[in-house]
């Protein structure tokens, strides 16, 4: 693979600037807690999984800043850290679910020198990050399976090594069919409006030689039909306990159309996408974003100033359009309660 | 209703410069058929029957620059004009039609003096131009009988105003709504790669004054699935004879869509585009075109240069997902080969 999305350099956060790809591929070096914090806000960072990493080297890079040794003291310092980052991006389950993490350890460990503290912090960041890398390739050697050599599939919206520190969730599974050297073809839904998929997703595929396509939203249809898809991978933001799964807009049209065109369709996500409070997709809260993403290109209009405009950011997907969900303990065929539920315990 | 999007005033051709919308609405004055041929060409004309009244008045143009009295040499000189406007848009069916009705015009009358022929190809143009006008009423007419008061409906690409003389197909049948009274909301898909739903569709609509609202295409499956959204109405690029339809790409995901949702799914086109060479859907070419369209937007690039790209401009609807079509000799519910012939006899 090539260098990760984000990683802990000497002290420091390396991280790729999305918004310049796929035009250059620059990396931040994050140095201090608050340009980490403003990489996240920006979405020079993104992707659940790697807004997750980046928020545990975030508490890193603010640790560097304490000085002295009265824990008590410390403690409050990260907690103050913390709660500075959880401010860059407020929906992000990932990014509270690291933070919390970060903070238990705190408190399991009442009893250790500053010293120490840190050095346990420092040990639990680089362990969620290599997790991340552990649990993406665990995906992407069940979702391969399910992959021939001679098939096209087709993803939407960025589930790869961007979204994640360096492999990806639905891209994961197209990079371990890869390796066990099948061949295969892709088509990338683009994904309006912010072209997450015409950006992201092509450039890391062409990067690892992948035979990609570029189609816009409107297109997948035409090529179900004409018998040209054999699978849809895609990821997922946060799944019910029944299955339901949230995702990217557009990922709903595409499971519907799968459908109608007899087509699997398949979710590739980790287990702490599964949010253990929402039984049902129904309770699941979608984000309305801004109209000037879907009037305006750039600078440049292309809609009337004053149109209404409908823009949500995700869509949910019942489980009964979903072939399988992937996980990294294996393949729930047929999702529903009582096998998410198992997965669990 | 407003000015119309091409007429013919004082001896020249007024047609809206769509390629300025929706930032300003810019007429092009066209004294002569080459300033026509170009904006047919650009684009500043598009819409099947536009460019086929565009036409009739391009051999308008050209023949003001025939001085003498020759009969025979001003039928050449009429044949001339329109083997040049023939070369504006390969492939528009409508283009073919209007100059080959223009040239029959000649044909059947042969014993006329110039003066005389340059009459009777103007009423010819005139016809044409009126008989848009009249044709896209009476569909309007007979498409807002299914439309209620309070519902919501929605379309793709731009099948209004723009798109003919002064009315629409599918968004006649909403201005036919709006001047009955009916009070209904529109969600327009915007319609990638060139966006004519955002650009157009919502200047013209709200100019009419109707509650419109614009979403990405891959939003549409989102509304539906939360029961906002009652009828769908498209217009039609060519229509088999069994009833298949092709239309701007993105047409039959919707059609798919909305059979899943249990949402009715009508087509909007006059019997013009039907075509009775074409038996089946199957039989109709779809035009691919360039892939800058989808990789690019204004000069400003938006995917890796070296990405595939498919990017087909229509697609084709099969009559089994198409409620009716409307026409402006009725409505044709669940259309097959033997109600799409009714419809020639």
């Amino acid at each position: 693979m090539n260098s990760p999305t984000i990683c802990w350099q000497r002290g420091c956060v390396k991280l790729i600037d999305q918004t310049k790809l796929p035009n250059k591929c620059e990396y931040i070096i994050c140095r201090d807690v608050k340009t980490l914090w403003k990489a996240i806000k920006v979405l020079s960072v993104r992707g659940a999984p790697a807004i997750g990493v980046a928020a545990g080297f975030g508490v890193l890079l603010g640790m560097k800043t304490f000085k002295g040794d009265d824990s008590k003291k410390f403690r409050k310092h990260i907690y103050k850290v913390s709660d500075y980052i959880a401010t860059s991006r407020p929906t992000a389950v990932n990014l509270f679910n690291v933070l919390d993490r970060m903070k238990t350890v705190l408190a399991r460990h009442m009893d250790l020198s500053v010293s120490q503290l840190k050095k346990i912090l420092t040990d639990e960041a680089l362990a969620i990050y290599e997790e991340d890398r552990r649990v993406c390739r665990e995906m992407g050697k069940h979702g391969a399976s399910l992959i021939k050599s001679g098939q096209s599939v087709m993803t939407v919206c960025n589930a790869g090594a961007l979204a994640t520190v360096d492999y990806g969730t639905a891209l994961g599974v197209f990079y371990s069919a890869k390796e066990s050297k099948k061949k295969f073809k892709v088509y990338a839904c683009e994904t309006r409006p912010l072209l997450q998929g015409a950006r992201l997703t092509t450039w890391e595929l062409l990067r690892a030689k992948i035979d990609t396509t570029l189609i816009c939203d409107n297109m997948a249809a035409s090529l179900m039909k004409k018998q040209q898809i054999d699978a849809i991978f895609t990821g997922a933001d946060r799944i019910a306990m029944n299955g339901d799964s949230a995702n990217k807009i557009g990922t709903y049209s595409l499971a519907v159309l799968a459908k109608h065109h007899r087509i699997p369709f398949y979710i590739v996500a980790p287990r702490s996408t599964f949010d253990r409070k929402i039984k049902t997709g129904r309770d699941i809260p979608i984000e309305e974003r801004g109209r000037e993403e879907v009037i305006s290109f750039g600078n440049r209009p292309t809609a009337p100033k004053g149109v209404k405009v409908y823009n949500p950011a995700f869509d949910v997907t019942e489980n009964k359009l979903i072939t399988a969900i992937i996980t990294e303990k294996g393949i729930i065929h047929a999702p529903n309660k009582l096998k998410v539920n198992q997965l669990f315990f």
